[in-house]
This record gives structure tokens, sequence and C-alpha cells, in this order.
């Protein structure tokens, strides 16, 4: 019999090699579903209890008694909270592309008017908000949101808009990615008054300088591009990037003496950390990482690498960071100057939702780390202080709710 | 003026250098004491609740509900638990030097009596307990304790001892370390019936191959050298060495599958560590870790370094791990295979002891991790399957107990 066509090793390894290149670029195009896909299912064993109707008291390390109130309930899956200098909070109901106020402790159970088409979901919808820096005289608002584009595909927007009192007038996107682009996304003014976007990345695209995915953003206040930005002479690159090889950011806080940005990011099977935000830096995702994929494998080979920038926290296993902020109030005393996360879940478990307390020595390396309201099972979403010196918590469930957290029994 | 001495750098560059020397060869000696004082103490504000007298129910991840059960009380520090072929369980009460007796559920108040005198106290005492493999025939037991020595010295000894069914008779130490060893062993038997005994270590010295701090031994049943130890050949190397590089082993564990010997050790501040023990193989300890020095700086400049060998398991924040084993009966279905280590507290925070579960896949990767028992707040030094396929774990207090798990309403 005559072999028409015998393949040699020196056709082989090129073929080989052409199949690695496509399923990697595959890889790097992973959308949300098939990572989903991926995510071993525990069986819902431990249930959430219902959240208690009455404030509960907690002992916690430092000797310092606290209670938690719910101040407000039938959230759905609020994102984040944004408070006024009148005191109203507004709190983003992600999956329903929703904003809600809530005004001395009443949730108005009507929306806020004035936002665009908005495309909610899994993972996705109505996200980030934060007022302006010099918001007592222009009454401005930023959001970022999911925006439904042509095809049926969707893009991440950044709207300005000006809140009246009861509702948001002259909504305009001052950035958008174009599609493809979305899921998680935070927003921080700094103290130069630069907006910063944080915008998800899965994959590989997080490497890549001409893609927005797995980046922080650093605009103007118009969304234009600040001039100092550390790509702007980069040939290829967005302008935009400030910081770039990340994962998801899932909250963004000013350090309260040094001014610096720390991003929060949230790892896989692990692999949650911390970052300090240095312009034009590296921070490595997918090529190092504490974390492993979610079927068991590690991300990477390595922990650490030169030239990536190195975490100043890490968490394994995971507990799914989202939400972050310096406690620098008067009415918690014995915890000025920690840090608090916020939790989804822990190890890969449901229902293990909670709020972590970080407390750090002078030179700003952790010596100490309390988990707090593990009792409630919630998943924590973000962590606020507000105007009065409480810390305010958003619990990201079907029928969410914020909690207020201060002393006990004053 | 005339200068008679003048340094040159070339004088100074060797001044330094024996400094050096000098500092490191210090730190290499810190003791157990002057480790206590750098531990920055955080206030004990959440109190520990006392052990509840009725079985308690939980549910969890896997859609299995537990009832945890307090089956012996009044117990001082309990290290370690080995249960004999007729039921009885001993348990040694590390801080008094004693060994207890549990039959069919019950504590009997005396004491064992045959152990010879222990120096007992924060950290030391009686520790391991482990029935030889042939204990049927034999009815000997190994206990590791620290020996006092001449000078206010103490040493690790390992002790074996006849049992009568009631007290140890022909108590002899078939291995001594001589002085300053001690503080923290585990034993295990391995298929082939060799005995490895795990060394504390807590500097440099576990780098040192001329000695035994921070080893894993491997000894006959008659506590001299197997022919076929990694180090026998080395010149300057102790004979007795199986693996090296070690902080604090508190537990090791038979894969119930590969019969690997998986190695459980605690880090500082962070840096928990699983570890599958290969003969002669380093493990990094203080040159890798991704633990913290208590004060905040991290333990060491790498994670992971060429030579040394990575965990497989790793804790951030850490949990003080203590006492492992894998999950081998028929009692607690939806548990087979997984591994159970104790904690004695997270993230140095007092009162937040509990005990951990991890399932693996296929291929011994982490891909779950679930927080049990943590509203008892017990710090779990030891984790045991007994015979009747219940998990048994001590509760390491001043007025210490054996919790047992098994399924709940059964």
């Amino acid at each position: 019999m005559k072999i028409l066509f015998r393949p040699s090793r020196l056709v082989l390894l090129p073929l080989y090699l052409i199949c690695l290149c496509i399923s990697q670029a595959l890889s790097a195009q992973e959308t949300l579903e098939a990572i989903l896909q991926r995510v071993p299912k525990a069986p819902p064993g431990v249930p959430v209890p219902p959240l208690p109707d009455a404030p509960r008291r907690y002992d916690t390390a430092e000797g310092q008694a606290i209670e938690v109130s719910v101040i407000a309930r039938g959230l759905n899956h609020p994102y984040s909270l944004a408070q006024l200098p009148d005191g109203t909070m507004l709190v983003s109901e992600r999956d329903k592309g929703q904003l809600r106020a809530i005004r001395e402790g009443v949730l108005d159970p009507e929306p806020i008017a004035g936002l665009p088409t908005i495309k909610g979901g899994l993972w996705m919808g109505l996200l980030d908000i934060v007022p302006h820096p010099r918001f007592v005289e222009n009454h401005l608002l930023y959001i970022t949101y999911d925006k439904p584009l042509e095809n049926n595909a969707t893009g991440l927007a950044v709207l300005r808009g000006v809140w009246d009192g009861k509702s948001l007038k002259d909504a305009q996107d001052i950035f958008n990615t174009g599609p493809g682009v979305g899921g998680s996304s935070r927003l921080l003014f700094d103290n130069a008054g630069l907006l910063y976007v944080s915008i998800y990345g899965g994959g590989e695209e997080a490497q890549k300088l001409s893609e927005l995915r797995g980046k922080v953003l650093r605009l103007t206040e118009d969304g234009k591009v600040p001039k100092d930005n550390p790509f702007v002479n980069t040939t290829g690159a967005r302008p935009e990037v400030f910081t770039y090889g990340h994962r998801t950011i899932q909250g963004l806080a000013p350090h309260p003496e040094t001014g610096a940005i720390w991003g929060l990011e949230m790892g896989p099977n692990g692999g949650d950390e911390i970052n300090i935000l240095k312009a034009g830096v590296n921070y490595g995702w997918p090529f190092v990482s504490l974390g492993r994929d979610y079927a068991g494998p590690w991300q990477a080979k390595d922990f650490k690498k030169a030239g990536l920038e190195d975490p100043i926290v890490y968490w394994m296993p995971s507990i799914s960071v989202s939400g972050m902020t310096f406690y620098t109030g008067d009415k918690l005393p014995l915890w000025k100057g920690d840090l608090f996360v916020g939790g989804l879940r822990m190890g890969e478990i449901p229902a293990t939702g909670h709020l972590q307390r970080i407390r750090f020595n002078a030179n700003g390396e952790e010596i100490r780390r309390e988990q707090l309201l593990t009792d409630l099972r919630q998943r924590i979403r973000g962590v606020y202080q507000g105007s009065d010196g409480f810390l305010y918590a958003l619990a990201d469930e079907e029928d969410g709710a914020v909690l207020r957290i201060g002393p006990a029994g004053k």
C-alpha cells in the first residue's frame, strides 16, 4: 500500500505550534459564560440565613464591640454606594440597571430617573458610582455601566450626569470602550481630580497595551487622556492605560496618608490580592498569580517574575474580594487606619461571604487580619465609610441589602 | 594630630562580614521565648464561648449535615490522640506531661502510669503518640516528649513502651536529640514500618544537615538509622535526616491512595503550608516562604527558588495549622478523600481556631476549602479518624476537650 502523505517531524512541529497559538488566542478571548462553565459547582449545602431584623452585636479582636443593622433591604444585587453631601446614599442595582436613593435611612421605592439604557444581567449592568470631587459646586455624578451596542454586543461606558436632588439630568457618556469590554468596573477620583476606571480582563489581553481589558485607565474629568499618562508616546498602546496586567479590579481606594491608589484584585480559585497602583506598571496577570484555575491547576508556574509588580496582600484560599475602604473615622476608634475588604465567598464554598479587616504596621506591611460578620453568610460586594463615621457594607444577593456597622450600645 | 590607627576599607569589610556572621549565628539560635516576645499581642476581644453541652448540628457545603459532640473535657492542652484496637483513646496532655485514657466514652480521671519525667510548659511537654503498626502483636506505643537534661537544658526524646491495658511498662528512650531541641513534634509509621519524627526548627538551622532542628527524621522501629536514608553517605550530615528546610511540622499523614507522606507546616504570620515529603529534599525554610515575620516584613524575598521544593497547599492569612488527616470512612460519605486540617487561630487573631476541610481533584490539586466549627472558636490542635468512622478533634485550651464529628441525626 502506498502512503500518499507521510508527515515528517519537521512538518508536525510547526503544525503543533500553530495549534498552540490558536488555542492561546481562543483562551485570551474566553467569555464570562465560558469561565462560568469551568467553575465547579458546590451544592449550596449551607443556607444563607435571613438577615436579622434587630441590630446584632459582635465582639471583635481589638476589644471593640460593634453593632450591625440592616438599613435597607430589597435591593437587587447592589454593586456600589455613593454618599452625597446632604447624606443621601445612592446605590446601584447591578442586574436591574437601576439607581436607588436612601434618604434619612429610608429607601425610596422609585428608581432614579434619567439613566440611559443599560444591559443588566449576570456580572453586568449598572456598576460603580462616584461623585465628582467638587460635587458641592457642580453636582456631577460619574457612573460605569454595561452599554448595549449593535449586533447584541455590549461595551463599558463611563456616564456623567447632573444630580438635581431627585434624578440624573444631562446624562452623557464621556468614555466608551466599544464592544467586547465590560462586566466589572470601579471608579476613583485621585487628589489631582483625575478619574481612574478599572476594566475587567480575564486572560492574556491584560498584557496587551493595545487593548483596554485588564487595565486601569486614567482619564480627565471629561473622559479625555491626560498628557502625562504613561503610554501616551508608546506606539500601539491605548493612551488611556495607567496600569496593566490585572484580572478583575474589584476595588479602588486611596491610602489616607500616602495618597497612593490601592487596587483590589479578584483572583480565580485563590489569587485574590491588593496592589499599589503605579503609572505604567505591569501587575502580571495572567503570567504570575498565587491562584489556581477553578479546576485545580496553578494559574501560573511562577508566583513572581522580574518586571512584574508584586502585590502587598494575598489571599489563599481566596475570598472573592470586592470593595475596599480605609477606615479613617472616629466612631470605631480601635479600627482607625485599618483596611476593610468585602468577600463574596471563601475557598469556593457558597454562603461564606464576609467582611475582612486588615491591620498594617507603619511600613504598610500586614500584621493581622480579622473575619467579620461571618455568621450572616452574605456576599459582601462593597464597603464604604459614611459621613457619620459608620461603615456601610453592601450584601450582594438577589434580595440584597445595605448593612451599617457602628459601635455597640451607642 | 597623628592618627595611630586608621582603618582602611580593606580592614572594615572583613570586620563587617564577621559581625554579620555573628548576628546570623545568634538569630539561628533564637529561643521560643524570644520569638514569643516578637509576636504582637492582640487583645483577646472575642471571648471563647464555653463548649456546648448538647450535640450541635451544622450544615456543610457539600450538603452533608454534621453533629459535633464534646466527648471529653478537662484535658490540659491535649496535643495528640491515638486510638488502640480495643477502642481506647489515649490523649497526651502537653503542658502537664500526662497521658490520659478515654474508655467507652469516659475519661479516666487518673493519668496513665509509667511515663518518664517530662519537661512540660509553653509549647513543650508530652507530644505525639502513635501505636506500632503491629500493635496487636507487640503492644508497643511510641511517644515524643521534651526531656529534662543537665544544666536546665531539655532535648527531644522518642520513647517506646509496652501498653498493658492500663499503664506503660518498660518505657525507654529509643532516640534522643540531645540538648537544645524540642517544642513540637509529630510521629508517623510508614507502610514499610519506618518511623518519621518531625523536629521543630525556627531559623537557619533548618538548612544545616549537621543539625536535627527543622528536619523530619526517618528511623527504624528501634530508633536506629535505616541504611537507605538519603544522607547516610554525606559527610557532616546527620544520617537520621529524611527531609530538611522545615519550620514547624505540625502534622504528618499518609495519603490513602499514593502512600506519600504529607507534612503540615506552620508558618509565622502567614506561610502555613502542606508539603509532600520526599527523601533528601529541601523545603526551603527560612529562605522561601509565603509568610511574614510577626512584625510585618516578608519572611523571605522569594516565594520559590530553584532547588527548593514547593508546597502543594498554602494559607494566607495563616490559620496556625496543627494536625491533619485524610478522611477515608463511610460515616461521612460526602467527605470521603477530603483532607482535614486543624487551625489554632486565623490571621493572628485570638479565638479564631477552627477545622478546615480541603478537597482535591484527581491530580491532588486543591479545588475547594471549607472552614468548619468556626463558632466554637476553639484552638484545634489535632484531627483523627476513629475506628467508628467519625472524626475526632482536639481543642487545645487550658481546659481542653475532645470533639466528635459525625453525621447529624443518626
